[in-house]
């Protein structure tokens, strides 16, 4: 059965989509109606609607040589919903299109789905319209996500303070790490393909890429705790580059501290393994989906038992700049070096 | 200054966004926050969200030889626009992704834009973000167009009733007669490079598969004249295709009468041209973008005198299948040949 191949030409347009659709049920009051339509209808009841999108395209955003498909459909769902999270809103549905070349079969398309219903069920979230269509080359998966907020509780980048506190969720620069493990066992592969890939140990940092969460607790506990951010935004890029989004957008400047920045010990060895600072990993590897956000810090002591939050800096006046201060005490500028320079 | 070439590389991703939506203005009151966060967010107030998503692709939905990039950003939009009024909606914004290879150049990617903006300042529909990405081959093109609707006023395809009759608007089998025409003088350019097109006459339908527009009209004269459709859809695929699909979800049947087709004299001249029937042009070719409806017979009246509104026939049991009568009086089945059956 794991071997079968049915070619998507013998169901048509319209037969995939109802064969990928036909066992949705719809969890949310406010999908009225789902797929099958010219257009989903949604009814917020009074409150706001936030909107968010991202096209992800084989050979630029991920390998199939190394993505199974149902983490990569689970993947994409959890990059939208980041950012509506981002919002401090809560995601209530997706739409979801795909382009597929006749290289994939039904089945394949099957465990993409797996993977997108998956994270659908897990974060509470309907699916209620898209679109398939065929490509010449590869696979193409674009998400459309949308949620809820209570009129004007949404965080935007541009409204963090001077002398705010910057924190973090999670540890950072695990999922830089382990796409350089899994690029480093591709090579070998791809050179000597009996060669079985060697993983012993990278679990943690290969999972932090391949099957990343949003942090829908981060949210729920900012509710829980009446705590309102003065910006946020999700770590999509690395932390140095969305830090300075905030910093230009809300016209202000920073201070990080270096051995405030959470690291897992899984990703620190690993780093060590590749002979790279694994600060310069936290700060510039990107992938990790935790949320960066700043807080008054009269709030300090609403999170500060909260193991899953670490604060790593402060807001300072523009004039001052992005700093960064290290365990040895100097003082070094940020720089935008994000995702793709490290790549 | 025509010839100007600026590579992409040059301004970088969030160089390109910031270029491409320097000079937007929000038009709409329900666009509370816009391009530039993680999200953006829409306040509907007490009305419902409609959402629906396209995703072009090149060489697939679009052939750059003959499709001007300003043509294809207008149509992108209007093709979702027409999605959101066939749900009798209004739409309000949109976001979209695009991913390209380099081969296109910022001056390209302004004028796909030019075309996106054009379309969305003719409906009053505000761009509230998006993602701008890298592919590996080709354009690819997502929209994602939202729109808000009186609670409960969207109409479905599955809510047609016995008796109703079938309406559409505007003319039909123009824009598959243009496909044709752009592609016989495409095969003859790559033939011979020095020949010029000749589509001498074929204005009108070369503009209906390059330029459509959405059926804002309709919606407004719906409004207007308080009527409410019993079932809609907009016609992409080809009128007997999406007809079938209103019997499908309506559960019913439908008489068609080949003598009320609404079909343009250049359109039939046209298809002479090529030997077809203007008849199967109009059933199945597909891209005009006109509406499909059923309303009561009560409601003839109220549709008469606008000559943008033909009836062709109405709905029946479905045992009585789907049929159309021919000018010589005899009843054929209608197939969902579509438009991918011509191509």
């Amino acid at each position: 059965m794991a071997n079968e191949r049915t070619e998507i030409s013998t169901l048509g347009e319209f037969g995939l989509i109802e064969h990928l659709t036909k066992n949705i049920e719809l969890q949310n009051a406010s999908s009225i109606l789902g797929v099958g339509d010219d257009a989903a209808v949604i009814d917020h009841f009074g409150k706001q609607t936030v909107v968010t999108t991202d096209l992800l395209v084989e050979g630029v955003h991920f390998d199939l040589m190394y993505t199974p498909l149902k983490h990569l459909g689970y993947k994409s769902v959890i990059v939208n919903l980041s950012d509506i999270y981002a919002m401090n809103a809560t995601p209530t549905q997706i739409v979801i299109s795909i382009a597929i070349s006749s290289r994939f079969s039904v089945e394949a398309v099957d465990e993409l789905y797996e993977g997108i219903y998956a994270a659908c069920e897990k974060y509470g979230v309907d699916l209620v319209g898209g679109d398939t269509t065929s490509s010449q080359k590869g696979l193409i998966i674009s998400i459309t996500a949308i949620g809820e907020v209570t009129p004007d509780k949404f965080v935007k980048r541009s409204t963090a303070q001077k002398g705010d506190l910057v924190c973090v969720s999670g540890d950072l620069g695990g999922a830089y790490i382990g796409l350089l493990f899994l690029e480093r066992e591709k090579k070998i592969f791809l050179e000597s393909p009996g060669v079985q890939p060697d993983l012993e140990g990278e679990a943690y940092v290969v999972g932090r890429l391949l099957k990343p969460e949003a942090r829908k607790d981060i949210i729920e506990f900012f509710e829980k705790e009446t705590i309102t951010p003065t910006s946020m935004m999700d770590i999509s890029d690395g932390l140095s580059s969305e830090l300075l989004h905030i910093c230009k957008q809300s016209q202000l400047g920073c201070v990080l501290y270096e051995d405030k920045l959470p690291i897992a010990e899984a990703t620190r060895q690993a780093a060590f393994k590749f002979e790279l600072d694994p600060t310069a990993c936290a700060l510039s590897g990107g992938e990790d989906y935790e949320l960066l956000f700043t807080i008054p810090q009269a709030d300090y002591d609403k999170l500060v038992l909260n193991e899953q939050i670490s604060v790593v800096g402060y807001m300072t006046e523009a004039e001052q700049g992005a700093h960064i201060i290290t365990k040895g005490g100097s003082k070094h500028a940020i720089t935008a070096q994000g995702w793709n320079h490290l790549k």
